[in-house]
């Protein structure tokens, strides 16, 4: 496409979900297919490739690598001045980007320019790592609240801390699988029981996906080790008991024996 | 298919995401194309008809109308009869399954029986309302916490607001919107500035969505009136600042004039 374009551009950031393009919507399929410039920093499943057109201009911009690497603020430049010449920009991002995935900054650049955009939302790893366990991270009567922690963050700021007293759900911990065992010792400081399981997921979402379980207890003595390099998430709750060995999720109801097709 | 047939039958919980079939996973679709005997509850977006297969069998088990009205517990059995006679079933919810899914339930039952099963995460209501506002839920120096909670039951259980004194995060209220004003005192007797913004969303997802904007101080005077019969979602927390009228979100990070692109 020529850059003399005058008409303007337009952004989607989309979430592509927590790895293999298969978790990634409709939507967002459509909206990469017809993209003219891509931006991705995530650690991107290999399996996006197939999807990429071959037109686009691909470029990685992520904050990991050494090479190519891009600081936000340049990030922000690049949407910019993408979109300025009239240029349908893909602003790909893991997991669902209004879940830590630095959107604010990147919207307000935009705004800030008069640009046009949307954000398509996608599939959480919070939510992935839970379906690959075939655990719910609300079950009636044991857990009805979720919180969703930072784990950079909570060991760092002691009002971080302040929603934790006694949290009565599910906890899950995104950024923290390097300090499991400072997590798991600050969470029994704060009324969480010893007795309650919790679950390293490394990978959620692709084929090498791992899940360690173990107690808090257990945990603030020995850690959890992590199995990979990959990205980690930490869930901490009674939803997760039955992953413990011998031990059974006792839930309120119990499968009827009766034959309801007949009455179908 | 026969109802003869004695291989095993499989269960895929396929997450359906908040409305039209294009928030649905590229597995999801796949599952669902794919599929002998298909079981909906949620009040399914009409644009999911055109992924249906002609051949499948489609049952609405919902729990919302008085017709054809399905407890948890017929449910359960419909499964593990599909799946003992060998059929591929696919279990569509609403939203995300694992976030107020009735998951447990279904698999346990399932379980009890030892029929395979699998749980296809999806794209939550909660991030689509979010996207939909262009709000991320996570912002560097101001939330990097969410707690989603229940409005069913945080109004009738004491327990239920013990994670929520001073929250220093995004609140994201499900099943409240017939309460906003008993919930915005709550919050406010929690320790939630009365200046907090708080924002109705409804039909997130669907084309019929609204959104509402208010003050946590005037939600407790005065409420905020529903737009439609619609689920709605509750979302409270300076992130969502930018929506007050005349208000502005200051982050740290202001776009860069450069020009980065002379660089690439």
């Amino acid at each position: 496409m020529s850059s003399n374009k005058t008409e303007q551009g337009f952004v989607s950031f989309v979430s592509g979900g927590p790895g293999p393009v298969d978790l990634l919507t409709l939507r967002g399929k459509s909206r990469i297919e017809s993209a003219e410039v891509i931006l991705y920093d995530a650690l991107l499943d290999p399996s996006f490739l197939s999807i990429f057109p071959e037109s686009a201009q691909i470029l990685y911009v992520g904050k990991r690598a050494k090479e190519h690497y891009r600081t936000q603020s340049e990030i922000n430049s690049l949407l910019v001045e993408f979109a300025t010449q009239g240029k349908r920009v893909v602003r790909l991002k893991g997991g669902d980007a209004s879940i830590f995935g630095r959107l604010s900054e990147e919207i307000q650049s935009l705004e800030s320019f008069g640009i046009d955009y949307e954000v398509v939302p996608g599939v959480s790893s919070v939510t992935a790592g839970a379906s690959d366990l075939g655990i719910s991270l609300t079950v009636r009567g044991l857990a009805r609240q979720i919180i969703i922690l930072d784990g950079h963050t909570i060991l760092e700021d002691e009002r971080s801390w302040m929603g934790m007293e006694n949290f009565p759900g599910t906890i899950v911990i995104l950024m923290g699988s390097q300090k499991t065992k400072e997590l798991a010792e600050r969470l029994i400081q704060k009324g969480v029981s010893e007795n309650t399981p919790i679950v390293l997921s490394e990978n959620v979402g692709k084929s090498n996906v791992t899940h360690t379980v173990s107690t808090l207890a257990n945990t603030m003595l020995n850690g959890i080790e992590k199995q990979s390099k990959g990205p980690g998430i930490l869930y901490v709750g009674e939803v997760f008991r039955s992953l413990l060995q011998g031990e059974r999720l006792v839930l309120e109801e119990v499968p009827s024996p009766s034959s309801i097709l007949e009455s179908l």
